[in-house]
Parts: C-alpha cells; sequence; structure tokens
C-alpha cells in the first residue's frame, strides 16, 4: 500500500469539484447542468471572511461601536454586539436552520471569534425573547466566551434553561431575571427595556443611554393595531421614546418588504376562535411551537367552548407546559387530555393542537397525514386548520402534507384561504410608523437579507434620516458612532463572520471541503477503484475491484463495469512501463482523469472518483 | 480479494439508509434529525405504482377511457392518454424538474409504460402548446412508443423541432402542424381544437367528438379579463363551446387555490412599456423565456420607445430567433444589439432581456449580480426589473440574486412591489366562469397536486356537477364513461405510474436506491475501509486504510482516525478467531455496525460505511 493513501483521504481537496483534478475529467459539459456549488458568497471577494489582516483601530474613549455579528445577511442567528468605553455588551444569541447549499448540516451559528478573543471584556448577554434565531446560539457560544451573565425576562429564562437541559455537558449558565420596567448597569453600559408586541410573551426592545442620546433596538416586533391605526399602548410606549432623543435605531427588517400593515394577532385569534366554535366534529389545528401567545390563547378559548385539547409535539406540548408552570395558561386540569382518551368525547368537543404545519416529516400532523399516528385518524367531517404560513423552501413539504391530509377526506383549513395566520413582524406600515415615532439620527437596518435591509436602509432615508447616517450592514461590519454622537461610519475593518456550522458533534470545525463533497456526492455519488498492482513490474493482479454508491445503478451496467476495469488495467500497466520507481500519485491522476472521462461519456455522470492501488 | 465484492458494489441496497444495516448501528438517534429519505408516496400503500396486479377489462365498444399519465400529482409532466374504440390517443407529452428529494436528477417525466405495451393502437400524440412541461418528455417517451405522428400548431411544432436538434441519435419526429379552426380524424377520433390565452402564442384547447357530447381538454389557460370580466373573444369562444354538450371537462388546476381573477397580461405589459419608457438608465429585465408573448411585446415596445434591445440567455435568444423567423416578431435588424456594444449608445437607451430571474446560477442575470458578465456591469442608475413570480423552491436562489443585485447598487422592481407579472394560469374566477360556461357532466381536474385538484372538484360540485361525476385522478387511474355517456366511474386496476428519472444519459433505470444513497452520502457522506486479512489466522496485515468524503474533516481528526484504525484491526481479529474459513460478510457486517457506532458516538455523523477486505 503506499504511504500516501491515508493524507489522500484526510486531504479531499483535490477531489472536491472545484479542485484541479475535475476540470481535466471531462471534455465540458455539453450543456448539461453544471454539478451545485457552495452559495457564492457575494461579498466574500469584497473583503476576507475571517476579518480583515490589518489590524481594528482602538476604540477612542466616548465612541461607540456596533457590531451585527449575525442576521444581517439572512433572516435568523440574529447577534449583535456593542462597544463602549472598553466593555461589550452583547444582544442576542441565535441561530439559523441550514438550506441545500449546506446539506446533512444542523444549524448555522454566528461566527463569535471576535466576541471569544474579546471574552474579558464581556460585561453580559442580553437576550430580547426566547425564540431560536434568538437564543438558538446559546448553547455553542456561550462556553467559549466565558459564560457571562446572561439578562433576560422570566420567560425567556425558563425556556433557556429548558433547552440548556440537552446539553448536560456544559456549564450552568447564569441567567438574570430583568423586569421590563427595570434598569440596569452593566460596566458603562446604562441600560432600559420597553415591552414590545410579538408572538412570544415577554418580548422587549434594548435601549442603551448614552451622553448623546439612545440608542434603541427593537428586537423581533410588530405593532398592535386596529384598523391600520397602532392601539394606545403603543402609542404610549413609543411617544415616551419618542420625546427623549434617539441617536440610533437597530431595527428589524423581516417584513420590510410587504406593504401595509400585519393582520392583527387579535384579530387572528378572534378568527380561531370562531372556527373552533363553528367546526362540526373534530378540529386539528397545526401551528409553529414558537407561537406561543396563539397556543395559549387556543387552549383557553377551547376550554371557554367546552371542548378538551390534545396537544400533540414535544416542543408544543414543552411550551404549554411551561405557560402554565407560570401562570401564563390558566386552564382546568380536566381540559388538556392525552390523544389516547380523544374516543371519550363527542367529536365536535374535541381540538387537537399539533406541530408539523412545516410538513416536517416526523412531526405529528405529518403522521396524522400519512395514517401513522397512533390514536388520531383522521376521516371525512374533520377539519384541519393551518395556522402558519410556509416558510421559504418548505413549500414542497407543505404540499406533501396537504395532499396527505386532502387524501383522508379532511377539511383544509389554511392561511391562503382565511386569516388564520399573522406574522410576528412589522410590515411597511408599522416601520415607517416606529421610524416616524422615534425620529432616529442614525439607522442601521437588521434582521434581512441584504436586498431587505436595503430597501429599509431607503425607507428611513425617505423618513428623514440622512443618507450618510443609515448604514446596511454585512455580518462582521464594525459600525461606530464618533465625535459625540455626531458622526456614523463603517471601518474598512472588519471582524471575523464566517458561516459556523454545527454539523453531529462538530460545531464550527466543518469545513467547506466537506459540504462541497456531499454536494458532489449528492449530484453524482462516487466510485472508489481498489487495484493490486505488483511494485516491479507494474502489472495488474486480478480484476479491479470497484464499490459505487449514488451514481448509476450497477446491476444493470455490468457492460460498464467490465469495459472499467479492463481500462483501469490498462491505464495502470502503460502508465507504469518504463516507470522504476513507480510514482503511485501520478497512476492515481491517470486513473481519475481516464475513467473520469470514460463514465461521463458513457452516463453523462460525474462520480468522485477514489483510486485505491495497493502495492504487492 | 474475496468474491462478493463486486456483487456488494453493485447491491446497495444493504447498506440504504432504510435496510437492515442501518438501524443496527447506532443505539438510537438521540433526538438528531433523520436522515431524508425518499418521499412518502401517500397512496403508494393503497395501490402499486407499476400498475395493477389484475389486468385491466378490455374496453369495451362506445365507452371511452381517460387516462392520466402525468401532471396529477404534481404541477408538471403532463401527460393524458384518451382510449376510444381500441385507438389511444395521447394529449401532451411533458416534463418536470427534479427536487430536493431527487438529487442529482435532470429530469423527471411520466411513466410511459402503457404507452409502450400499447404503442400499435397510439394514432397520434397532440401537444397543446410549447411549454416544457407539455413537451419535455418527447425525446425520451416518442422512441420508446413507435414514434407515432404529433399534431401541433406552427410555433410547437418549430420550438420542439429545435429542441429535437439536441437528440441527434433520435429518429425524425413525424409533425403535423394543424390549425386551431382545423377538424381532425385519427382512427375513431374526430377532433377539433379553440385557441386559448396562455403566455406563449399558438396554444390550444382540445375537443374530441364523441356521440354523447364533446370531451374538452382545457390544456394551459388563462382567461383574457378587463375589470374582472372576459373579454369579447374569450366570450364567443365559450359560449360556442357552452352550446354544444360538453360531457366531460377536463381542466387545468394549477392556480386554483388563488381567489379573484389572474391579473391581465395585457395590463402587465402596458406597465412594463411604462417603466421602460421612464427608467432613466439601463434597464434589465429578467423573465422567464417560456413568457414568450411577453418578451416579443417587450422588444417591440423597446423599438418603439427608440431604444436598442440585448438579449441575454440561450433559450431567451432562441425563442427570440423563432419569433422573427415566424414573422411573430417583426423589429427592425438594428433593434437588436450585441452586449458588446452596450457602449455604443447612451444608457437610457438599452433595454437588455435576462434569463435568469429564478437565481439560477449560471444564468446572465446571477452573472451580472456576481460581476462576471462579460459586458453587463451593473451599477448605480441602473434599473433591474424582475417580470416573474418566484418558483417554489426557488426562495433562497431568488434571494441571492436580489442581494447581489442590491450589493452592485441597482434600483430593483419585482412583482411583490408592482404589476410586472401575471400568471398565464387561471384563478379561481376564471375557472369558475370556464364551468358556468361549459356546465359539463362529467368533470376532471388536472394539472395540479391533489389538494389542488381536490378543490378544483368541490369547485365543479358547487357549480352543480353532481359529486358522483366529478373525479380526482391519481397518475395511472383508468377513468371510463360507460353507458352511452351515462356514468363514469375509476377502475380498480391502474396501468404503471412510477417515478422515471433522466439522470445523466440515464432515462427510466434509475433505481430509488440510488437516489436514497445519494441523499444518505449528502448528509453524512462515506467511510471506505480497506484491511488485508490474512486468509490463515485472520490477522490484518499493516493497518486499514481510509478513506472518506463528506463526513467530517479528517485533517484536523486524526485521533479519531487512529482509534477507529485500532478497532477495525480488533473486530476483525475478535471476530475471525476459531473462524475457518473465513465467513467475510460476516466480518464486513461486523466491522459496519462497529465502527458505524463508535462514529455516530463520537461525532453524530451516520456515514455509508464500505469495508473492503482484501485476502493475502
Amino acid at each position: 500500500m503506499t504511504p500516501d493513501q491515508i493524507p489522500a483521504a484526510t486531504t479531499p481537496i483535490p477531489h472536491s469539484p472545484h479542485s484541479v483534478a475535475r476540470p481535466a475529467i471531462g471534455g465540458g459539459r455539453g450543456g448539461k447542468r453544471q454539478p451545485r456549488r457552495m452559495p457564492p458568497r457575494p461579498n466574500q471577494a469584497l473583503r476576507p471572511r475571517s476579518g480583515s489582516a490589518k489590524a481594528l483601530p482602538a476604540l477612542e474613549s466616548g465612541n461607540i461601536r456596533i457590531i451585527p455579528l449575525g442576521g444581517v445577511e439572512e433572516v435568523g442567528k440574529n447577534m449583535t454586539a456593542v462597544e463602549y468605553e472598553g466593555d461589550i455588551l452583547v444582544v442576542d444569541m441565535g441561530f439559523t436552520f441550514p438550506n441545500d447549499d449546506t446539506p446533512g448540516v444542523d444549524y448555522i451559528i454566528p461566527d463569535a471569534t471576535y466576541l471569544e478573543t474579546n471574552k474579558h471584556r464581556i460585561k453580559g448577554v442580553i437576550i430580547t425573547h426566547a425564540h431560536l434565531d434568538h437564543i438558538g446560539g446559546i448553547p455553542y457560544i456561550m462556553p467559549k466566551i466565558g459564560n457571562p451573565p446572561l439578562y433576560t425576562t422570566l420567560l425567556s429564562a425558563v425556556m433557556i434553561k429548558k433547552r440548556q437541559e440537552e446539553f448536560p455537558q456544559l456549564p450552568a449558565l447564569d441567567i438574570q431575571t430583568i423586569e421590563p420596567h427595570q434598569h440596569l448597569t452593566l460596566g458603562h453600559f446604562k441600560i432600559r427595556f420597553f415591552t414590545v408586541t410579538h408572538t412570544i410573551p415577554d418580548s422587549f426592545g434594548v435601549i442603551i443611554d448614552t451622553p448623546y442620546g439612545n440608542l434603541i433596538f427593537t428586537g423581533d416586533i410588530k405593532i398592535d393595531t386596529k384598523d391600520n391605526i397602532p392601539v394606545e399602548s403603543e402609542f404610549k410606549t413609543f411617544e415616551k421614546l419618542g420625546k427623549e432623543k434617539t441617536l440610533l435605531l437597530v431595527a428589524e427588517s423581516t417584513n420590510v418588504e410587504k406593504p401595509g400593515f400585519s393582520y392583527p394577532e387579535r384579530e387572528v385569534q378572534e378568527n380561531l376562535r370562531q372556527i373552533i366554535a363553528d367546526v362540526p366534529g373534530r378540529i386539528v389545528i397545526g401551528t409553529f411551537a414558537s407561537m406561543f401567545e396563539r397556543i395559549v390563547y387556543m387552549v383557553q378559548a377551547s376550554e371557554n367552548l367546552g371542548k378538551k385539547v390534545v396537544i400533540e409535539g414535544r416542543s408544543m406540548r414543552n411550551n404549554v407546559e411551561i405557560a402554565k408552570e407560570l401562570g401564563i395558561l390558566k386552564v382546568r386540569k380536566e381540559t388538556i387530555i392525552p390523544a389516547e382518551q380523544i374516543g371519550d368525547y363527542p367529536e365536535n368537543k374535541i381540538v387537537i393542537l399539533a406541530t408539523g404545519a412545516q410538513g416536517d416529516e416526523f412531526a405529528a400532523l405529518m403522521r396524522m397525514s400519512t395514517k401513522e399516528h397512533k390514536h388520531v385518524k383522521l376521516k371525512k367531517g374533520d377539519t384541519i386548520l393551518l395556522s402558519s404560513s410556509v416558510i421559504p423552501g418548505n413549500e414542497k413539504s407543505v404540499q406533501k402534507l396537504k395532499d396527505n391530509l386532502s387524501r383522508q377526506g379532511a377539511k383544509i383549513i389554511h392561511y391562503g384561504i382565511a386569516d388564520v395566520h399573522s406574522s410576528g413582524h412589522s410590515y411597511q406600515g408599522e416601520l415607517e410608523w416606529i421610524h416616524k415615532m422615534l425620529k432616529p439620527k442614525f439607522f442601521i437596518p437588521v434582521h434581512g437579507h441584504h436586498s431587505m435591509l436595503r430597501v429599509h436602509a431607503d425607507m428611513a432615508v425617505r423618513l428623514g434620516v440622512e443618507e450618510k447616517n443609515a448604514i446596511v450592514p454585512d455580518n462582521g461590519m464594525v459600525i461606530e458612532i464618533a465625535d459625540q454622537g455626531g458622526r456614523i461610519f463603517a471601518h474598512k475593518e472588519t471582524v471575523s463572520s464566517k458561516v459556523v456550522m454545527v454539523d453531529g458533534l462538530g460545531a464550527g470545525n466543518v469545513q467547506e471541503v466537506v459540504i462541497r463533497d456531499r454536494q458532489a456526492l449528492a449530484q453524482d455519488g462516487m466510485f472508489v477503484i481498489i487495484a493490486m498492482v505488483d511494485l516491479k513490474t507494474g502489472q495488474v493482479r486480478k480484476s479491479p475491484d470497484i464499490i459505487s454508491r449514488g451514481f448509476i445503478y450497477l446491476k444493470e451496467s455490468q457492460d460498464l463495469l467490465r469495459q472499467v476495469r479492463s481500462q483501469i488495467k490498462k491505464v495502470i500497466e502503460d502508465s507504469t512501463r518504463q516507470m522504476n520507481p513507480i510514482n503511485f500519485d501520478y497512476v492515481k491522476n491517470a486513473i481519475r482523469e481516464d475513467v473520469g472521462k470514460y463514465l461521463f461519456q458513457k452516463t453523462h455522470k460525474r462520480p468522485i472518483i477514489l483510486p485505491v492501488l495497493i502495492e504487492v
């Protein structure tokens, strides 16, 4: 066996689709679709994602830095660092779910390298609410940044602790529960909070006092309205804030491209109550476990209507348990029943709340739709209410869910045909209202893809922010307020902002090359060639062996295999003739090229070819 | 080398995620997401996809069969067979694009097994219009069903021929060009046509005369309206048809869940004209090459506005060429200029039509957005108009495109913020109007997912079709009109309706196991183990070799590799002790199980493990 085989296995670069080995294989792709590759990182060409080579200048006294570390080139994994007088404050610590570009990956978390390097200066972490795009990164990042104290409201604290139970090996978090009216001093930071409307209770925005005015972080926010006019309580909150000076507004942008006002949650809830009251038989309601307020409302409403509630799905059950513990949900013991007791009540007394409205393969709703649910067998007369939108990327799985449900004869009500869902994020009309109420001098849009942040910045400028004072950030950008609040600018220097993947137990050390190989394997599979070569003569002993997966159905391709084997023998013997000693790397490259060309010609597929030469 | 290695390679079943080998590996998945698997085929459990075991009864004289072979459990790959007095007529022959469930696959085509078996009875194929979901399957299916004569209108004929040039090895098609007012007799079929509004000229619906009334196939159809009232020409067509007796309506369902009326294409075009007239600088318009009429309109409008047009993208260039050849587009020679001449004209005289509005990685628009386009460098002052919707599943790539475009400083106009796109498929309002005009006795909804067809059937019943007369089909279902047009029913027996994949050069012989392996490889990669075993003693010679791709980054996992190697050695030597002769299958299974368990414990990943034992 050649000594280079182990390094070859652990240095996969030559076999990745963009390395030298691949273009050499075929004779052009003949118009056929190219293998997928990592997402083009548009600004990767402009700046290094691992932070700029030149050191960031030290922060002058009196200046303030805002460093978005996640959530500004995507929807998800929100995390922002604020720096002032040598102290660092972190706002939120989320994660996001992977997409087609990152197969096999569990989560993507913000790059916390800058915080790791400066962990001695971190005075605290503030979590604005308990959704995963704001708390998901905690178990992965907190241990690396010295586990600083974490400040949040009661419900969020309980939910963070509950989630942390899944990571028993981690040190306990230092969670400090705050009240929204509380003032907090962390190092040089003077911090206040304001309650905001979202889809989970105890959500708040953050105010950092500076000598030059307030820095306001909205967190996730919608505005409660009636007939597109903010209700009294919203008006009071923002009127009060507006009377103070807003130096900087950092506002979310999730729905900035949607005109008008988001449908009020209150009205969604009333519509749901009406449907629950009116259905002739059983009703199964699918929604996100994260719609905490709505779930609490539906349980309460069902009880008021004299119905029994079944909760299906672990995350939803957890949330209902927490809501009961904290007194957010007050129901009689007998209202929530286990699924096995469904048959004990009349059909029109049964309300089933279930996870899986996104077509999640193993969630309660999908199991009902495929007749795999142990206790809930759907039939004609049942109503399915999907109280959720379709998250981009989930269209196909939601369609599958609807098809399967439809085959059971159930009637389906979804947000495309009735007002049974509303987003927790402000639409244009609400965002404009926030801008008008707060009249910020400086503006940074966050929580959105670049094009959305750009639309939000344009809105701010249209509403009065000077163009130079609205900065569209990238992850890792260092934005500074200087000259006693007189000027805002982005440094040329950046901090590290790589795509950090949680992949099984490995967090942060997944290399792009592994992902690229997964993509290549998914497209064309692989083709391992094992040949025994006489070290003296270069002759191949026996017929070479082939192992292939994900390429073509070899059982029906015996001719192709026979030809490949004889071709391999020929390549090895031709290339080793007159060669002494045998250069095994050279021979392996020749096999890769030759067999690759041959397989492409015969199949128009390009499997990863892995030659193994065994010296005998 | 053991003789079983080659069969192992070509019988991949034991290594697929659902086979016996996998569950044995770990100790439960510990709440971690499961590997993805093939889409649940909801009705696979109910009936065999390869057609029913029991033979379909022979068709009685006077009865009519409708057999949807594609397009009724999906949007795409439309194909329907009609059978009467021993003759078969085929309507449309499309394909569809693969999704996440079918990685690496090029296209999915209808299962034509039934047509192959009965090819001597096929009298002709009618193609209603030249979109890929109606013509895409032609090169793959026509050769297998005896290349029967194909009937279609002029534009479609030219486009089919153009596409067929990519398949020079195939026998020439026998294409007969028809006029919409023409009558056609094919065997016992008496056929007429009616022109329909869609997004490509020369689209038509099909009428088959029977002694009991008309069978009407709408094809893809929208209704041209003004203020939600069908225009005169539509009214005339359907009034005439309505006066005859409609025995059966077979209508498309793509937009059946959208309330109201689709925005009229005429008004979209007028809006586009206005934007092209008003932009201060260059305008780049991204749309689907399939929006044939709109593209023709935009070229014409640009010329009328004194502007030059650049066409970027092969498919769009092809279509414009065809439109010019057929006289559908009449422009002066100097109106369409090559991209290199962009600089020769003032910026506000430049209109660029480009493919890639779906974020297609290598299309013109994406290359512009990533600064990789040779001639078009975007800048502030440019306007990008995305005259397209986002096809479900493409949200992420379209978002990437918008982000990249936004970074170039261009202004983006898209259908979310302006009426610059409209679908070519009827909304609810239009479908209801069609039903009311035609008053069918029997109804079969087609072109849609099951839940959409169900909604369409419910609509038909609401509008007067008897419930037993509206049949929601599956692919392969055999629907029969019997008793002199008195009764419609679906046979229990079905014809073959498998998922037929075009994968490189292999069409139809891609096995599910290959796809499952691709999915498993994409999730967790693979891990090949090569060990030399002394045939006499069972001792392992040298340290086993490992090749892995797509699993973890092995370069940083040398400890893990060392431990795996010593574990492999131990497993082999333990399991071969006292074994004579050595059962290599047993040993390989032991390695798979043991190493799999170990790797999962250490990484929470489950690579496909492929042990190779070499006898020495």
